[in-house]
Protein backbone atom coordinates (compact mmCIF):
# COMPACT_ATOMS: atom_id res chain seq x y z
CA UNK A 1 0.00 0.00 0.00
CA UNK A 2 1.47 3.74 -0.45
CA UNK A 3 2.17 6.80 0.21
CA UNK A 4 -0.76 8.55 2.77
CA UNK A 5 -4.21 6.46 2.88
CA UNK A 6 -6.21 9.60 3.03
CA UNK A 7 -4.29 12.91 3.18
CA UNK A 8 -7.19 14.97 3.23
CA UNK A 9 -7.98 14.10 6.71
CA UNK A 10 -6.40 15.60 9.70
CA UNK A 11 -4.96 13.81 13.42
CA UNK A 12 -7.40 11.07 14.53
CA UNK A 13 -10.00 12.38 17.36
CA UNK A 14 -10.20 12.45 21.16
CA UNK A 15 -12.72 9.87 20.46
CA UNK A 16 -9.68 7.59 19.18
CA UNK A 17 -6.99 8.65 21.11
CA UNK A 18 -8.27 8.59 24.26
CA UNK A 19 -8.91 4.72 24.48
CA UNK A 20 -5.99 4.22 21.98
CA UNK A 21 -3.49 6.09 25.47
CA UNK A 22 -4.89 3.06 27.25
CA UNK A 23 -4.12 -0.28 24.71
CA UNK A 24 -0.91 -1.75 24.86
CA UNK A 25 0.44 -4.04 22.37
CA UNK A 26 2.76 -6.97 24.29
CA UNK A 27 5.18 -9.10 22.50
CA UNK A 28 6.41 -11.88 24.47
CA UNK A 29 10.00 -13.30 24.22
CA UNK A 30 10.36 -12.05 20.38
CA UNK A 31 13.08 -14.08 18.76
CA UNK A 32 13.33 -11.76 15.48
CA UNK A 33 14.30 -7.87 15.92
CA UNK A 34 12.95 -7.41 12.37
CA UNK A 35 9.72 -8.90 13.93
CA UNK A 36 9.81 -6.00 16.99
CA UNK A 37 9.85 -3.08 13.72
CA UNK A 38 7.47 -4.79 11.69
CA UNK A 39 4.95 -4.94 15.12
CA UNK A 40 5.77 -1.16 15.59
CA UNK A 41 5.04 -0.34 11.82
CA UNK A 42 1.73 -2.17 12.18
CA UNK A 43 0.49 -0.43 15.71
CA UNK A 44 1.53 3.22 14.38
CA UNK A 45 -0.27 2.80 10.87
CA UNK A 46 -3.28 1.52 13.11
CA UNK A 47 -3.11 4.99 15.43
CA UNK A 48 -1.80 2.94 18.26
CA UNK A 49 1.53 3.62 19.71
CA UNK A 50 2.20 1.76 23.16
CA UNK A 51 4.15 -1.22 22.66
CA UNK A 52 5.60 -3.42 25.07
CA UNK A 53 8.49 -5.74 25.38
CA UNK A 54 8.72 -8.83 27.38
CA UNK A 55 11.94 -10.35 27.50
CA UNK A 56 12.94 -9.74 23.93
CA UNK A 57 15.66 -11.95 22.72
CA UNK A 58 17.60 -8.78 20.33
CA UNK A 59 16.76 -5.59 21.26
CA UNK A 60 17.34 -3.08 20.71
CA UNK A 61 18.77 -4.24 17.23
CA UNK A 62 19.84 -2.74 13.75
CA UNK A 63 16.85 -4.72 12.12
CA UNK A 64 14.15 -3.57 14.59
CA UNK A 65 15.35 -0.29 12.79
CA UNK A 66 15.03 -0.78 9.85
CA UNK A 67 11.66 -2.75 9.63
CA UNK A 68 10.01 -0.08 11.63
CA UNK A 69 10.54 2.43 8.76
CA UNK A 70 8.97 5.99 10.40
CA UNK A 71 7.91 3.89 13.13
CA UNK A 72 10.76 4.57 15.12
CA UNK A 73 9.61 6.52 17.89
CA UNK A 74 7.43 3.60 19.20
CA UNK A 75 10.53 1.34 19.38
CA UNK A 76 11.80 4.50 21.87
CA UNK A 77 9.56 4.70 23.53
CA UNK A 78 8.42 0.99 24.25
CA UNK A 79 8.01 -0.04 27.76
CA UNK A 80 10.74 -3.02 28.45
CA UNK A 81 9.98 -6.01 31.40
CA UNK A 82 11.27 -9.27 32.24
CA UNK A 83 7.60 -11.42 33.05
CA UNK A 84 4.66 -11.00 31.27
CA UNK A 85 3.15 -10.40 34.81
CA UNK A 86 4.92 -6.81 35.25
CA UNK A 87 3.97 -6.09 31.85
CA UNK A 88 0.03 -6.71 32.59
CA UNK A 89 0.47 -5.59 36.07
CA UNK A 90 -1.83 -2.79 35.98
CA UNK A 91 -4.38 -4.08 33.59
CA UNK A 92 -8.04 -4.57 33.76
CA UNK A 93 -8.25 -6.87 30.89
CA UNK A 94 -5.46 -8.99 28.99
CA UNK A 95 -6.32 -10.93 25.46
CA UNK A 96 -3.36 -13.52 24.56
CA UNK A 97 -3.71 -13.74 21.12
CA UNK A 98 -2.40 -17.66 20.34
CA UNK A 99 -3.50 -21.05 19.02
CA UNK A 100 -6.18 -22.92 20.01
CA UNK A 101 -4.91 -24.38 23.15
CA UNK A 102 -6.27 -27.37 25.34
CA UNK A 103 -3.47 -26.71 27.42
CA UNK A 104 -5.48 -23.80 29.45
CA UNK A 105 -8.86 -23.54 29.49
CA UNK A 106 -9.56 -20.56 27.77
CA UNK A 107 -12.70 -18.40 26.86
CA UNK A 108 -12.05 -17.62 22.54
CA UNK A 109 -12.77 -14.34 21.18
CA UNK A 110 -12.87 -13.68 17.44
CA UNK A 111 -10.40 -10.57 16.46
CA UNK A 112 -13.45 -8.53 16.00
CA UNK A 113 -14.76 -9.58 19.47
CA UNK A 114 -11.62 -9.51 21.28
CA UNK A 115 -11.08 -5.43 19.61
CA UNK A 116 -14.78 -5.07 20.86
CA UNK A 117 -14.14 -5.98 24.16
CA UNK A 118 -10.72 -4.34 24.77
CA UNK A 119 -12.23 -0.71 23.41
CA UNK A 120 -14.90 -1.11 25.73
CA UNK A 121 -12.68 -1.92 28.00
CA UNK A 122 -10.21 1.34 27.57
CA UNK A 123 -13.45 3.78 26.74
CA UNK A 124 -14.16 3.01 30.30
CA UNK A 125 -10.96 4.09 31.74
CA UNK A 126 -9.15 0.45 32.29
CA UNK A 127 -6.17 -0.51 31.41
CA UNK A 128 -6.18 -3.08 27.98
CA UNK A 129 -3.12 -5.55 26.84
CA UNK A 130 -2.96 -7.70 23.72
CA UNK A 131 -0.63 -10.12 24.21
CA UNK A 132 1.16 -11.63 21.39
CA UNK A 133 3.86 -14.94 22.44
CA UNK A 134 7.32 -15.78 20.41
CA UNK A 135 7.02 -16.78 17.07
CA UNK A 136 7.58 -20.09 17.13
CA UNK A 137 6.33 -21.25 20.83
CA UNK A 138 4.01 -18.89 21.31
CA UNK A 139 2.97 -18.05 24.74
CA UNK A 140 3.70 -20.61 27.91
CA UNK A 141 1.12 -22.00 30.78
CA UNK A 142 2.17 -19.87 33.02
CA UNK A 143 1.63 -16.47 30.57
CA UNK A 144 -1.93 -18.18 29.04
CA UNK A 145 -2.95 -18.15 32.74
CA UNK A 146 -2.41 -14.13 32.91
CA UNK A 147 -5.04 -13.92 30.32
CA UNK A 148 -8.98 -13.32 30.70
CA UNK A 149 -9.38 -14.57 27.25
CA UNK A 150 -7.52 -15.86 24.09
CA UNK A 151 -7.48 -14.13 20.60
CA UNK A 152 -7.80 -16.60 17.96
CA UNK A 153 -7.48 -15.67 13.68
CA UNK A 154 -9.56 -17.93 11.87
CA UNK A 155 -6.57 -19.03 9.62
CA UNK A 156 -6.47 -21.51 7.15
CA UNK A 157 -5.87 -24.94 9.10
CA UNK A 158 -3.58 -26.14 6.42
CA UNK A 159 -1.47 -23.68 6.47
CA UNK A 160 -2.05 -20.82 9.79
CA UNK A 161 1.77 -20.07 10.39
CA UNK A 162 0.54 -15.90 10.77
CA UNK A 163 4.19 -13.84 10.60
CA UNK A 164 4.16 -12.21 14.12
CA UNK A 165 3.61 -8.67 12.56
CA UNK A 166 0.93 -9.92 10.36
CA UNK A 167 -1.05 -10.76 13.31
CA UNK A 168 -0.40 -7.51 15.17
CA UNK A 169 -1.29 -6.12 12.35
CA UNK A 170 -4.39 -8.03 12.16
CA UNK A 171 -5.11 -7.73 15.63
CA UNK A 172 -4.60 -3.44 15.68
CA UNK A 173 -6.94 -3.02 12.64
CA UNK A 174 -9.69 -4.27 14.35
CA UNK A 175 -8.38 -2.11 16.99
CA UNK A 176 -8.42 0.45 14.87
CA UNK A 177 -12.33 -0.63 13.64
CA UNK A 178 -13.41 -0.37 16.59
CA UNK A 179 -11.98 2.62 18.02
CA UNK A 180 -13.40 4.64 14.83
CA UNK A 181 -16.80 3.07 15.79
CA UNK A 182 -17.11 0.82 12.68
CA UNK A 183 -16.59 -2.38 14.51
CA UNK A 184 -19.76 -4.08 12.61
CA UNK A 185 -21.32 -1.08 10.28
CA UNK A 186 -21.85 -1.44 6.44
CA UNK A 187 -22.03 2.07 5.99
CA UNK A 188 -20.67 0.99 2.32
CA UNK A 189 -23.54 -1.10 1.88
CA UNK A 190 -25.36 2.24 1.25
CA UNK A 191 -23.08 3.90 -0.29
CA UNK A 192 -24.28 5.27 -4.16
CA UNK A 193 -22.42 4.43 -6.97
CA UNK A 194 -21.47 7.67 -7.93
CA UNK A 195 -21.75 10.45 -4.83
CA UNK A 196 -21.64 12.83 -6.92
CA UNK A 197 -24.29 11.83 -9.03
CA UNK A 198 -26.90 14.19 -9.86
CA UNK A 199 -30.99 14.23 -8.72
CA UNK A 200 -33.40 11.99 -10.90
CA UNK A 201 -34.83 14.71 -12.29
CA UNK A 202 -32.23 16.36 -13.93
CA UNK A 203 -31.77 12.87 -15.72
CA UNK A 204 -34.84 14.04 -17.77
CA UNK A 205 -33.48 16.13 -19.70
CA UNK A 206 -30.69 13.68 -21.11
CA UNK A 207 -33.32 11.04 -21.75
CA UNK A 208 -35.26 13.53 -23.67
CA UNK A 209 -32.42 14.23 -26.36
CA UNK A 210 -31.58 10.55 -26.11
CA UNK A 211 -34.90 9.41 -27.51
CA UNK A 212 -34.70 12.50 -30.24
CA UNK A 213 -31.49 11.13 -31.48
CA UNK A 214 -31.98 7.52 -31.62
CA UNK A 215 -35.21 8.61 -33.66
CA UNK A 216 -33.05 11.01 -35.57
CA UNK A 217 -30.19 8.38 -36.40
CA UNK A 218 -33.12 5.95 -37.43
CA UNK A 219 -32.14 3.52 -34.51
CA UNK A 220 -35.94 1.64 -34.01
CA UNK A 221 -36.31 1.26 -37.50
CA UNK A 222 -40.17 0.52 -36.97
CA UNK A 223 -40.08 -0.98 -33.75
CA UNK A 224 -41.48 0.23 -30.87
CA UNK A 225 -38.94 2.89 -28.95
CA UNK A 226 -40.51 2.68 -25.76
CA UNK A 227 -38.54 -0.60 -25.15
CA UNK A 228 -35.39 0.72 -25.85
CA UNK A 229 -35.63 3.67 -24.08
CA UNK A 230 -36.98 1.95 -21.04
CA UNK A 231 -33.61 -0.45 -21.04
CA UNK A 232 -31.27 2.93 -21.51
CA UNK A 233 -32.90 4.41 -18.49
CA UNK A 234 -32.41 1.65 -16.57
CA UNK A 235 -28.56 1.61 -17.16
CA UNK A 236 -28.06 5.18 -16.83
CA UNK A 237 -30.22 5.66 -13.73
CA UNK A 238 -28.13 2.35 -12.52
CA UNK A 239 -25.03 3.86 -13.26
CA UNK A 240 -25.41 7.37 -11.43
CA UNK A 241 -24.48 10.28 -13.38
CA UNK A 242 -22.81 13.32 -12.38
CA UNK A 243 -23.34 16.98 -14.31
CA UNK A 244 -19.76 16.19 -16.31
CA UNK A 245 -21.04 13.04 -17.80
CA UNK A 246 -24.35 13.98 -18.61
CA UNK A 247 -22.79 17.33 -20.36
CA UNK A 248 -20.32 14.63 -21.92
CA UNK A 249 -22.90 12.44 -23.36
CA UNK A 250 -25.11 15.48 -24.25
CA UNK A 251 -22.05 16.90 -26.34
CA UNK A 252 -21.92 13.09 -28.05
CA UNK A 253 -25.54 13.29 -28.86
CA UNK A 254 -25.78 16.90 -30.04
CA UNK A 255 -23.02 15.88 -32.56
CA UNK A 256 -24.92 12.82 -33.86
CA UNK A 257 -28.03 14.59 -34.44
CA UNK A 258 -25.83 17.29 -36.45
CA UNK A 259 -24.59 14.32 -38.24
CA UNK A 260 -28.52 12.82 -39.21
CA UNK A 261 -29.42 16.26 -40.17
CA UNK A 262 -26.74 16.39 -42.82
CA UNK A 263 -27.43 13.05 -43.67
CA UNK A 264 -31.24 13.76 -43.96
CA UNK A 265 -30.44 17.08 -45.84
CA UNK A 266 -28.41 14.78 -48.93
CA UNK A 267 -31.29 12.48 -49.17
CA UNK A 268 -33.63 15.70 -49.29
CA UNK A 269 -31.40 16.87 -51.70
CA UNK B 1 1.64 -16.03 15.57
CA UNK B 2 2.78 -18.94 16.08
CA UNK B 3 2.08 -22.93 14.89
CA UNK B 4 -1.10 -24.34 14.32
CA UNK B 5 -3.43 -21.59 15.14
CA UNK B 6 -6.45 -24.36 15.18
CA UNK B 7 -5.32 -28.00 14.38
CA UNK B 8 -8.40 -29.92 15.32
CA UNK B 9 -10.23 -28.46 12.64
CA UNK B 10 -9.66 -29.99 9.12
CA UNK B 11 -9.34 -28.38 6.27
CA UNK B 12 -11.36 -25.91 4.42
CA UNK B 13 -15.14 -26.70 3.44
CA UNK B 14 -16.41 -26.73 -0.17
CA UNK B 15 -18.21 -23.21 0.77
CA UNK B 16 -14.94 -21.67 1.29
CA UNK B 17 -12.58 -23.96 -1.38
CA UNK B 18 -15.28 -22.73 -4.31
CA UNK B 19 -15.58 -18.83 -3.83
CA UNK B 20 -11.70 -18.76 -3.00
CA UNK B 21 -10.76 -20.18 -6.27
CA UNK B 22 -12.47 -17.27 -8.24
CA UNK B 23 -10.12 -14.93 -5.82
CA UNK B 24 -7.22 -13.57 -7.19
CA UNK B 25 -4.96 -10.96 -5.58
CA UNK B 26 -2.68 -9.13 -7.72
CA UNK B 27 0.49 -7.21 -7.01
CA UNK B 28 1.36 -4.77 -9.76
CA UNK B 29 4.81 -3.56 -10.48
CA UNK B 30 6.42 -5.22 -6.91
CA UNK B 31 9.38 -3.61 -6.49
CA UNK B 32 10.71 -5.62 -3.56
CA UNK B 33 10.81 -9.37 -4.11
CA UNK B 34 10.41 -9.76 -0.19
CA UNK B 35 6.80 -8.23 -0.33
CA UNK B 36 6.26 -10.74 -3.27
CA UNK B 37 7.23 -13.36 -0.70
CA UNK B 38 5.32 -12.05 2.53
CA UNK B 39 2.22 -11.59 0.29
CA UNK B 40 2.36 -15.03 -1.04
CA UNK B 41 2.08 -16.10 3.08
CA UNK B 42 -0.75 -13.72 3.70
CA UNK B 43 -2.66 -14.40 1.54
CA UNK B 44 -2.02 -18.52 2.10
CA UNK B 45 -2.51 -18.16 5.95
CA UNK B 46 -5.99 -16.74 5.06
CA UNK B 47 -7.06 -19.89 2.77
CA UNK B 48 -6.33 -17.85 -0.87
CA UNK B 49 -3.81 -19.30 -3.14
CA UNK B 50 -3.97 -17.42 -6.41
CA UNK B 51 -1.26 -15.20 -6.62
CA UNK B 52 -0.67 -12.59 -9.59
CA UNK B 53 2.09 -10.34 -10.65
CA UNK B 54 1.99 -8.13 -12.90
CA UNK B 55 5.35 -6.30 -14.43
CA UNK B 56 7.28 -7.21 -11.03
CA UNK B 57 10.89 -5.68 -10.80
CA UNK B 58 12.42 -8.88 -9.39
CA UNK B 59 10.89 -12.22 -9.88
CA UNK B 60 11.63 -15.31 -9.43
CA UNK B 61 13.83 -14.03 -5.94
CA UNK B 62 15.73 -15.30 -3.52
CA UNK B 63 14.11 -13.02 -0.62
CA UNK B 64 10.30 -13.89 -2.23
CA UNK B 65 11.59 -17.65 -1.62
CA UNK B 66 12.97 -16.46 1.63
CA UNK B 67 9.93 -14.35 2.82
CA UNK B 68 6.97 -16.97 1.30
CA UNK B 69 8.29 -19.25 4.23
CA UNK B 70 5.99 -22.99 3.85
CA UNK B 71 3.85 -20.08 0.92
CA UNK B 72 6.50 -21.06 -1.86
CA UNK B 73 3.72 -22.81 -3.78
CA UNK B 74 1.86 -19.82 -4.13
CA UNK B 75 4.92 -18.52 -5.65
CA UNK B 76 5.54 -20.98 -7.78
CA UNK B 77 2.24 -21.22 -9.11
CA UNK B 78 2.05 -16.88 -9.76
CA UNK B 79 0.08 -16.34 -13.05
CA UNK B 80 2.49 -13.49 -14.54
CA UNK B 81 0.91 -10.42 -16.80
CA UNK B 82 2.78 -7.59 -18.42
CA UNK B 83 -0.04 -5.21 -17.66
CA UNK B 84 -3.13 -5.38 -15.28
CA UNK B 85 -6.15 -5.07 -18.24
CA UNK B 86 -4.92 -8.93 -18.71
CA UNK B 87 -4.18 -9.90 -15.63
CA UNK B 88 -7.99 -8.77 -14.69
CA UNK B 89 -9.36 -9.58 -18.33
CA UNK B 90 -11.97 -12.17 -17.07
CA UNK B 91 -12.95 -10.35 -13.94
CA UNK B 92 -16.34 -9.32 -13.48
CA UNK B 93 -15.40 -7.49 -10.26
CA UNK B 94 -11.75 -5.53 -9.97
CA UNK B 95 -11.10 -3.96 -6.41
CA UNK B 96 -8.54 -1.73 -6.43
CA UNK B 97 -6.34 -0.82 -3.16
CA UNK B 98 -5.41 2.13 -3.18
CA UNK B 99 -4.96 5.99 -1.19
CA UNK B 100 -7.92 7.99 -1.32
CA UNK B 101 -6.84 9.76 -5.03
CA UNK B 102 -8.98 12.77 -6.27
CA UNK B 103 -7.61 12.03 -9.62
CA UNK B 104 -10.31 9.25 -10.71
CA UNK B 105 -13.81 9.36 -9.22
CA UNK B 106 -13.85 5.92 -7.83
CA UNK B 107 -16.39 4.50 -5.77
CA UNK B 108 -14.01 3.63 -2.04
CA UNK B 109 -15.39 0.80 0.09
CA UNK B 110 -14.23 -0.37 3.48
CA UNK B 111 -11.96 -3.64 3.45
CA UNK B 112 -15.19 -5.02 5.39
CA UNK B 113 -17.75 -3.82 2.61
CA UNK B 114 -14.88 -4.75 -0.42
CA UNK B 115 -14.83 -8.61 1.11
CA UNK B 116 -18.45 -8.66 1.26
CA UNK B 117 -18.45 -7.48 -2.67
CA UNK B 118 -15.80 -9.49 -3.55
CA UNK B 119 -17.50 -13.20 -2.11
CA UNK B 120 -20.95 -12.54 -3.52
CA UNK B 121 -19.45 -11.68 -6.91
CA UNK B 122 -17.28 -15.22 -6.68
CA UNK B 123 -19.65 -17.19 -5.32
CA UNK B 124 -21.57 -16.11 -7.64
CA UNK B 125 -19.22 -17.16 -10.37
CA UNK B 126 -17.48 -14.45 -10.89
CA UNK B 127 -13.94 -13.88 -10.89
CA UNK B 128 -12.78 -11.38 -8.76
CA UNK B 129 -9.43 -9.40 -8.15
CA UNK B 130 -8.21 -7.86 -5.49
CA UNK B 131 -5.20 -5.39 -6.76
CA UNK B 132 -2.46 -3.55 -4.96
CA UNK B 133 -0.24 -1.11 -7.16
CA UNK B 134 3.77 -0.13 -6.36
CA UNK B 135 5.37 -0.02 -2.87
CA UNK B 136 6.00 3.64 -3.65
CA UNK B 137 3.25 5.27 -6.25
CA UNK B 138 0.68 2.51 -6.10
CA UNK B 139 -1.45 2.46 -9.25
CA UNK B 140 -1.29 4.69 -11.86
CA UNK B 141 -4.43 6.65 -13.76
CA UNK B 142 -4.89 3.66 -16.53
CA UNK B 143 -4.58 1.03 -14.21
CA UNK B 144 -7.12 2.71 -11.57
CA UNK B 145 -9.48 2.74 -14.49
CA UNK B 146 -9.99 -0.72 -15.30
CA UNK B 147 -11.28 -0.59 -11.36
CA UNK B 148 -14.92 -0.99 -10.07
CA UNK B 149 -13.86 0.02 -7.18
CA UNK B 150 -11.06 1.56 -4.41
CA UNK B 151 -10.18 0.11 -1.04
CA UNK B 152 -9.08 1.59 1.59
CA UNK B 153 -8.07 0.98 4.70
CA UNK B 154 -8.71 3.53 7.74
CA UNK B 155 -5.09 4.07 8.66
CA UNK B 156 -3.64 6.40 11.22
CA UNK B 157 -3.94 10.12 9.08
CA UNK B 158 -0.08 11.13 10.61
CA UNK B 159 1.25 7.63 9.69
CA UNK B 160 -0.23 5.60 7.39
CA UNK B 161 1.75 4.04 5.09
CA UNK B 162 1.15 -0.16 5.70
CA UNK B 163 3.87 -2.32 4.30
CA UNK B 164 2.26 -4.10 0.94
CA UNK B 165 1.86 -7.29 2.74
CA UNK B 166 0.67 -5.58 5.78
CA UNK B 167 -2.13 -4.72 3.41
CA UNK B 168 -2.28 -7.71 1.45
CA UNK B 169 -2.92 -9.35 5.50
CA UNK B 170 -5.83 -7.31 5.91
CA UNK B 171 -7.98 -7.98 3.23
CA UNK B 172 -7.01 -11.27 3.33
CA UNK B 173 -8.36 -11.73 6.68
CA UNK B 174 -11.20 -9.59 5.69
CA UNK B 175 -11.75 -12.12 2.72
CA UNK B 176 -11.89 -15.19 4.97
CA UNK B 177 -13.84 -14.02 7.36
CA UNK B 178 -16.19 -13.16 4.63
CA UNK B 179 -15.56 -16.51 3.14
CA UNK B 180 -16.23 -17.73 6.29
CA UNK B 181 -19.76 -16.31 6.79
CA UNK B 182 -18.05 -14.28 9.34
CA UNK B 183 -17.93 -11.23 7.84
CA UNK B 184 -20.78 -8.17 7.28
CA UNK B 185 -23.70 -9.16 6.66
CA UNK B 186 -24.45 -6.58 4.08
CA UNK B 187 -22.94 -8.78 1.05
CA UNK B 188 -26.25 -8.60 -0.80
CA UNK B 189 -26.55 -4.83 -0.47
CA UNK B 190 -23.44 -4.44 -1.73
CA UNK B 191 -23.47 -6.60 -4.46
CA UNK B 192 -21.84 -5.61 -7.63
CA UNK B 193 -24.26 -3.16 -9.44
CA UNK B 194 -25.01 -5.39 -12.05
CA UNK B 195 -24.22 -8.71 -11.40
CA UNK B 196 -24.79 -9.91 -14.90
CA UNK B 197 -21.89 -7.61 -16.12
CA UNK B 198 -19.96 -8.74 -18.86
CA UNK B 199 -16.15 -8.83 -18.28
CA UNK B 200 -13.55 -6.29 -18.91
CA UNK B 201 -12.16 -7.48 -22.13
CA UNK B 202 -15.40 -8.08 -23.74
CA UNK B 203 -16.10 -3.96 -23.01
CA UNK B 204 -13.44 -3.62 -25.33
CA UNK B 205 -14.42 -3.89 -28.51
CA UNK B 206 -17.59 -1.61 -27.33
CA UNK B 207 -15.00 0.89 -26.04
CA UNK B 208 -13.27 0.60 -29.81
CA UNK B 209 -16.27 1.40 -31.71
CA UNK B 210 -17.23 4.52 -29.65
CA UNK B 211 -13.72 5.55 -30.32
CA UNK B 212 -14.24 5.31 -33.78
CA UNK B 213 -17.80 6.70 -33.33
CA UNK B 214 -16.64 10.05 -31.97
CA UNK B 215 -14.19 10.51 -34.44
CA UNK B 216 -16.84 9.51 -36.83
CA UNK B 217 -19.10 12.60 -35.76
CA UNK B 218 -16.56 14.98 -35.13
CA UNK B 219 -17.04 15.10 -31.70
CA UNK B 220 -13.24 15.84 -30.51
CA UNK B 221 -12.91 19.09 -32.85
CA UNK B 222 -9.42 19.18 -32.35
CA UNK B 223 -9.33 18.58 -28.48
CA UNK B 224 -7.15 15.48 -27.24
CA UNK B 225 -9.48 12.31 -27.87
CA UNK B 226 -8.06 10.31 -24.50
CA UNK B 227 -9.73 12.54 -22.03
CA UNK B 228 -13.01 11.84 -23.28
CA UNK B 229 -12.24 8.44 -23.52
CA UNK B 230 -11.37 8.05 -20.18
CA UNK B 231 -14.29 9.57 -18.32
CA UNK B 232 -16.79 7.55 -20.85
CA UNK B 233 -14.36 4.20 -19.75
CA UNK B 234 -14.37 5.22 -16.11
CA UNK B 235 -19.00 5.86 -16.54
CA UNK B 236 -19.37 2.20 -18.18
CA UNK B 237 -17.00 0.15 -16.00
CA UNK B 238 -18.41 1.52 -13.39
CA UNK B 239 -22.04 0.76 -14.64
CA UNK B 240 -21.22 -2.92 -15.30
CA UNK B 241 -22.96 -3.20 -18.64
CA UNK B 242 -24.26 -6.81 -19.34
CA UNK B 243 -24.57 -8.29 -22.96
CA UNK B 244 -28.13 -7.39 -23.85
CA UNK B 245 -26.51 -3.42 -23.11
CA UNK B 246 -23.36 -3.67 -25.26
CA UNK B 247 -25.66 -5.40 -28.00
CA UNK B 248 -28.09 -2.38 -27.42
CA UNK B 249 -25.14 0.23 -27.42
CA UNK B 250 -23.40 -0.75 -29.88
CA UNK B 251 -26.83 -0.78 -32.37
CA UNK B 252 -26.83 2.83 -31.69
CA UNK B 253 -23.51 3.02 -32.50
CA UNK B 254 -23.90 2.01 -35.42
CA UNK B 255 -26.51 3.92 -36.93
CA UNK B 256 -24.59 7.45 -35.34
CA UNK B 257 -21.96 5.96 -37.66
CA UNK B 258 -24.55 5.01 -40.69
CA UNK B 259 -25.47 8.69 -40.31
CA UNK B 260 -21.78 10.13 -40.07
CA UNK B 261 -20.91 8.21 -43.08
CA UNK B 262 -24.03 9.72 -44.99
CA UNK B 263 -23.01 13.27 -44.12
CA UNK B 264 -19.73 13.07 -45.34
CA UNK B 265 -20.87 11.30 -48.57
CA UNK B 266 -22.75 14.76 -48.68
CA UNK B 267 -19.89 17.22 -47.97
CA UNK B 268 -18.04 15.41 -50.26
CA UNK B 269 -20.67 15.48 -53.04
Amino acid sequence: MQAPLNPESGTDTAAVVGPANRLRIVLVGTQHPGNIGSAARAIKTMGLHRLVLVAPQKFPHAEADAMAAGADDILSHAARFDTLAEAVADCRLVLGCTARSRRVQLRELRPRDAAASAHAEAAAGGEVALVFGRERTGLDNEELQLCHAAVHIPANPDYSSLNLAAAVQVLSYELRLALLGEGDTASAAIAPVNPAAVPHAELEGFFGQLAETLDAIDFHKGRAPESAMRKLRRLFVRTGLDEKEVRLLRGILADAQRMARLAGARNAG
